[in-house]
């Protein structure tokens, strides 16, 4: 680290989580982005294709060059899937910290990635130091790691949904529902007729019903914490939205435990955590309300004094979910302020 | 009824379902639109309110008067909840047909009413004859019925996507979970601040998770077809768009049946339903397929082999969900072929 | 024409004016449509593409197959720029006759075309017989017309808006400004970043300013009505709905005429015509009121009794802009009524 | 002014502006906001309505009491028309400086007022002393001012898009053109129909075309900087989105000047200006690229080389256009960093 200020690269910053790393670095106080890279846009200005940061960034792309990348003190790989895996491991070896956003090094297990995502893993020999980088249940290990896989963005809603239901055996594991909202932002900056405004728009619709690849993601870390397989049914849906996740949490009590003791839990559970937020039973969250934002935020209920218990969870997908949860790591990996660079409040209306 | 004309009067007719009546009853071959109510706007050319009426209707809003609607054939309430209450027995006594579109006749227990709605039931004497209007449940009931409850958006959603479920016992109805999702016309053309698009845009939102009213209506439905009270958790949320509801229904297998077999059952229970499109597993309908139009359509899945099956389906709360299902109701009512006026394919995109 | 169908077939039928030609035709009382083409979906069902059809439409993709187009009565053209021109003279020559949805014969000079198009234009001496078809102003040449140019979306509302002012003499034609504002659906059902929810949600932007394709079939519409060369500026934005046209157009008064005057003269202009519809002045036209339908709704000002009059002229592009009337023409074309398949009322809320 | 630490009040901050002046102010270096008033709301907290600063604010609403307000450094009035100017005299005389967003104190002539607002002014003698709140135009005025008016959202982005074309005497100032856009904020976070989603949503319209309340103020600034009465036809929209203004405006050069000397004229009026953004010549201004920043971004173009030149200028309406620059009047008026609690980068997507 060359004095005070860490150098960082982002490696394919052209679509949403990239750009959204962009904005966040640009006025992080101990960090200079030294390259954003772009094959297809090498040499062009970064504000030539995000306008919003005119004035914020000075950079142009550039092509991913290993030699750039090596003299970085932290890598973040905002890639489609498949490219982190072909890259991080040169510049795990040269020293650098890696901060995957892409699926590459979520899954513990190659053969299950292999399921998931149709390819050989590059690098399985890797897997087991990657470290799964949910600040809010491994902050140590993260703190130390030299490959953090960021989580998916429902990922991130729905294992902070039920964590404190899971650590605490309240609720029958084999039926776990998880039904989230996503933001079209979710899908990425990609030219997907599903995703134009023409189609998207005023539309609302599931998607991956039969099997989504955050499923296997989610699994791996709820069976984790509650130290046996979980049965999940996850139904994402696409709403016309740009930003945002609602997880909707459906789990069943074992016993009967009234909701302000398992409100109280939550609260404990997530009291010193800056970016957990438990409202009051009752309350709604809004995804509105995380816009921009690195928050995520939980509301519970227990309809009619049922066995049902319904969790609500809202963050913005590319920040929580993914840019600004890199971010979190980032700091958490840095020995930085955990929040820095993460301390606006969201935008809203 | 004069001549081959029936005569119909819409009584509350400057909110989204009395607008959408006119709408779909302005080409109905046989009627003839006597009466568009409304205290407010009385003496005001509909198509002043309703631009997109222009040159389809000739009418101005009137004050609500008795003597004019007890010569009508058939009398639609599109009013708040209460109102229909008040006015509906003397149009009754006079041999006015009536279709209330509002909560009043929905329920069968003036008890549970008044729980729901906070007030006394007006006239608890006429529930036993009003018939609940979904006609893929009570289509005999409908065609003698004189007053008809039309059933609310959710519900109706709801119903049809569990129905053939229920009907065969194939599912725990104490674990009936309904996730479901309205655009913003479902909650009325009222000034509401949680309506703008400064709030509802670009935002998603779960409500009424405590306890909605129409989760009384659907447990009614539900449990009446299953022959013993169910056990439903409902939550509404609230998307950002105009029409529409996205209904992702849960319930879990008693026993291993396939899907294909499942997927069959629904395709015989409705194979008659001029307004019910059971879609091939795996298929996704999105709401805006049904923009406009009368159509119910529902797909299933069983995720993973697991023994929790998920059923998706979606209406226009608009139309099926309330003002195309009282002209399908009418149409039964009178004799009419039950399409009538609701033969358009849907607005897409 | 066999019989009293009319056969007819859409090439390129999987974009939105292919679709909604589908949509309208599909209820049209005198049409058969015998052939949906598409090189890429060619063998499966459209209901497969286009879910709201399900239940209008029996018909499969089809590769565009000359030997059956030549067996149409009619056919039309929803196709990108350039492929009409390659086989609307087969067609013509074989007695079909021809609505071309796209620019290909729409402007009258080959030089003109090829600059603004980019490419030589195929057959040039088929320009002559071409036929603008806005019926508005060419209702008896659309009638005998072998071969009829659909106008583009902007060029309609525009030419709809200007047209009274300018058969009058009565503003200043050299200094003629449009501003239009287009939904996302007016560029097409094709993958362009720009057009994602995701870029275009909550956003609004002008573009194509320096010159955009449809100026100079404005530009030669206006001139010929006026007999002179008009001078006009044409900035087209992009605004974050899927369908509708608003142009606000400007235009300087000669000298002072009262605008009740003007207003005279447009109600006498448009009095026969089905699908224009002049508002009292002051009234604001929306775009929602057209959406889904045929009509195109005007609007004059003259604020602080300036010499600047203010047109508002709304229509849906995918109907008035496109397929509704291409589906005008035609009726014209085959002596049919003119508004058959075209009188739904709009789609509000 | 007590300690480093200036105490600041808003009254009306349950409106839009308040909630934004309340984000920008939460995380002011050198500011501490002492009081958020609101009678309806008082006693509640402000994290209650706005769920976005939980976490960012303690803060309860309170009545509006002139015993605190007086012991503030500044306050300022996000209150609706007719409040600020029966409050403010009695808070500057006790040497509180007054920054009020409303349109109390905008226009110079009590006359005009009256006119436009529909009564009497209450404080007409405060009228001179109150400076038009434009930095661009007048910071030194401000930097001395006692009492600002912040300028409406609307003349805010025409006149500082027009500004530079006035100043140099390059264009006809009798017949300008602003034809503009605005999201839905601007009409504020009040329950009007016309303002839900299920209204506005999908949907474009003008308004006001006859006369707007911001014509007069533009006016009154273009024809100061002109130096005689601009002839102004002013034309709002609104857009189907929540935050942006993209102002279209419409000149006449008088001579034949070379566009890019327009554009070195642009660039060298605004070159010390941190908040106005002079884009390359063709570059198309997006609103989403100033969305939440108090950026506003200029284009300029001249269509075919023609005597029209085309400004596009962009603000977000709830910050340049209203709560932002409130806030760098404030700095400006405290001797602060003018860029202070405004220095983020817009959220895009």
């Amino acid at each position: 680290m060359a004095g005070n200020t860490i150098k960082a690269a982002i490696v394919g910053a052209t679509g949403y989580t990239g750009s959204e790393l962009l904005r966040l670095l640009a006025h992080h106080p101990q960090v200079e982005v030294v390259a954003a890279t772009s094959r297809e846009m090498a040499g062009q200005p970064v504000t030539g294709l995000f306008q919003h940061l005119r004035g914020h960034l000075g950079l142009d792309f550039t092509a991913p060059d290993p030699s750039i990348l090596k003299r970085c003190d932290a890598v973040f790989f905002a890639t489609p899937n498949g490219t982190a895996m072909t890259m991080a491991p040169e510049l795990i070896e040269a020293g650098v910290r890696v901060i995957d956003l892409s699926a590459d090094f979520r899954l513990k297990d190659p053969q299950e990635w292999r399921r998931w995502y149709g390819v050989e893993h590059a690098c399985p020999e890797y897997l087991p130091q990657a470290v799964y980088g949910l600040p809010e249940l491994r902050r140590e290990l993260i703190r130390k790691a030299r490959l953090v896989a960021n989580p998916g963005c429902y990922p991130t809603s729905v294992q902070l949904g039920f964590l404190p239901l899971l650590e605490n055996r309240l609720v029958d594991v084999t039926r776990l529902i998880a039904d989230a909202k996503s933001g079209v932002s979710g899908a990425g900056r990609k030219t997907e007729i599903g995703l134009l405004l023409g189609e998207a728009g005023d539309n609302f619709k599931a998607y991956g019903v039969s099997g989504h690849r955050h499923l296997p993601e989610i699994r791996q870390g709820l069976s984790e914490v509650s130290g046996k397989p979980v049965g999940l049914t996850f139904v994402p849906h696409l709403t016309p939205m740009i930003r945002g996740i609602h997880a909707t949490l459906y789990a069943e009590l074992i016993e009967n435990v009234d909701l302000r003791d398992i409100h109280g839990l939550y609260r404990r559970r997530y009291s010193g955590e800056p970016f957990v937020d438990v409202m009051d039973p009752g309350a709604l969250p809004e995804t509105r309300g995380v816009r921009g934002s690195n928050m995520c935020r939980i509301s519970l209920f227990r309809p009619q004094d049922g066995r049902t218990i319904v969790v609500l969870c809202v963050i913005d997908n590319l920040v929580k979910g993914a840019a600004g949860q890199a971010v979190q790591n980032f700091n958490i990996m840095f020995g930085l302020e955990e929040t820095a660079a993460l301390g606006d409040a969201a935008l809203q209306p």
